[in-house]
């Protein structure tokens, strides 16, 4: 298999580097033969080529059977007068791949309790499936700036939202069988419509499965006071961004948090939830469990390698059960770094 | 002072009564004049007008020294194709009177600890008040269905950030002196725009204060993470609205939450950040705290009677330390009534 590798900015290459060790100790323990290709997103891509998303990155990931990805951005291209962002090319290479269904799980690791802000009685049994709508709404609506006013459009097509809600559907029928739908139907257009289809979708097409719908707000609250009451959770595009950040905390870290970007097309895309984090890149003490944890979906979504899959995450939780935390999952001033976590991911893998 | 009250909907005419009662109390103790004026608003109103706002109730609001609101809305009107909604009616009386900063203040009672989902120790000495822009952004953009597409536009003009900011500010100068700006700049235009203004305000006009930018989705984390921190927090409408619903998990319920809307204008308008609960709507059982520390705040903000206003929160304060938990604090299957929760914040006004 193909994979191509986008480190981009930050503590991307730490974190990424350490899930293509954990990628080839398997390959070999399963006999697998994976080709890591490197390329180039984000800011990194900008200081070499000036374009976020170099075509030569965008033509290799979709001749691949997966992409890595690290994170992008900082503050070197922050700027707000800046013409181009690191996170334009996250966003176009979402919108390129047609990576619609952003998959995001939430299941906090007994070890990381003390980590969370939350009560640990809680948290135990909570398994979360949040899928964010990927290439849709606000963040791809039409940007405006005319004289002292800005806009931003959202917009939703009823095929945008079908398809994203068959793919919320299809993961709840392997699961508990209950889909949370949020909207904002009490203010926003798009919302209804949302609503709308995610009801006949679920009513004509998935008659097993119970949908509930719930307001964003409320959801931002029910989200922490029983987390353990959802199974799936589908979203637009801003709200799947800011509920699955919240939710990150139920799991003690957004450094413990995979997500799967799937979509029409061959080619996956797997990425940590978590950002470029660049106060401490180059450091050598970031979190490198949620790249691994992505690469695990790498193998089960795009290689279909279910097996390999579970020995990769059944290793990070051995990981953790081992106490393996780096600096976010311990208490202040402890931890160890990429190096030695990712190490105790491997020697599990053996 | 005349005090215009709008029950509203589902528990809206339980919670405004309580509050009345408070404000009666008060009056009578330190030998004010209220006046309270009762008109319709919501579904109330679309049953009985055919209007969520009818012109008599915002004549009456507008007349008034402040609006006292319960909540809008419920099942019987969500119909999606409803051509009138009761949260239209909360919008347009905003929008109408011009209540630009709706201020929410979070600072979790020692007695409620229990009732919120976050750890005790992550709690003490948080005190937040959330400035949430209330009539600009997506909620007022213009909205459109055609064919098999929706959208709805967000928009903001300087003119509009200022403002918000500059109250932001403002009650911060009173407080730690800390700014923290909510925005997704790293995506969105009118957020791009919010960052520049919220930066040249705090620089030109209130360099005393610290400002911080928190995108978003990190600030839906840090929330939980590390409450102590924030101070003032201003933000857009659609932000302001989730990450309140979020922060009440700290003070333990959404119904301990009052919200103060003040703009250019002399009306204030008051109410509780929970919504109108029809499920336990006419049973006598909802928290009316919220409501009674709004009317506090209508005190404070619309008729510049401190001691009144802390008086009043010094009776809730006192309820609660006394143990007077209504279901939504309580252990399940316990608490008392709003009758009974109303009647030991009268005693202790006493
Ligand atoms: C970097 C940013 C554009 C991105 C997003 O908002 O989608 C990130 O926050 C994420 O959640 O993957
Ligand atoms: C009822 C609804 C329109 C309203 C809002 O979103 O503003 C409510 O959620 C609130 O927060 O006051």
């Amino acid at each position: 298999a193909e994979i191509v590798v986008l480190p981009g900015d930050g503590i991307g290459p730490e974190v990424t580097a350490a899930a293509v060790q954990v990628l080839r100790a398997v390959a070999q323990r399963y006999g697998h033969q994976f080709s890591f290709e490197e390329r180039l997103i984000g800011g990194a891509a900008i200081d070499a080529t000036g374009e976020p998303l170099p075509l030569d990155t965008l033509a290799a990931a979709q001749r691949a059977d997966a992409v890595l990805l690290g994170a992008v951005g900082g503050p070197k291209w922050s700027d707000p007068k800046a013409k181009v962002r690191p996170e334009q090319g996250l966003l176009a290479i979402r919108k390129a791949l047609g990576l619609y269904a952003n998959l995001r799980p939430v299941k906090p690791h007994p070890a990381a309790l003390g980590a969370s802000p939350i009560k640990p009685h809680l948290l135990t049994g909570v398994d979360l499936m949040v899928v964010r709508e990927l290439t849709g709404g606000i963040y791809f609506g039409a940007k405006q700036r005319r004289g002292d006013a800005a806009s931003d459009l959202c917009e939703y097509t009823v095929a945008e939202i079908e398809r994203v809600v068959r793919h919320a559907c299809t993961l709840a029928r392997a699961r508990r069988g209950h889909v949370t739908s949020v909207d904002k139907a009490n203010v926003l257009e798009t919302s209804r419509l949302w609503r709308e289809v995610a009801t006949r979708v679920v009513r004509d097409e998935f008659p097993e499965i119970t949908l509930e719908h719930q307001l964003v707000d409320s959801m931002a609250m029910h989200l922490l006071a029983k987390p353990r009451e959802y199974d799936v959770i589908v979203t637009e595009n801003m709200f799947g961004d800011i509920l699955t950040d919240e939710a990150s905390m139920l799991a003690g870290s957004l450094g413990l948090l995979p997500s799967a970007s799937l979509g029409a097309g061959r080619v996956g895309l797997y990425e940590p939830i978590h950002g470029s984090a660049p106060d401490i890149a180059g450091l050598g003490v970031a979190n490198p469990y949620a790249t691994i944890l992505s690469a695990a979906l790498l193998l089960r979504h795009s290689l279909g390698l279910e097996a390999e899959a579970r020995c990769v995450e059944k290793a990070v939780d051995g990981a953790l059960d081992a106490g393996v935390f780096t600096a976010d999952l311990a208490p202040a001033g402890r931890g160890v770094g990429t190096r030695a976590a990712t190490a105790a991911v491997l020697e599990q893998l053996e």
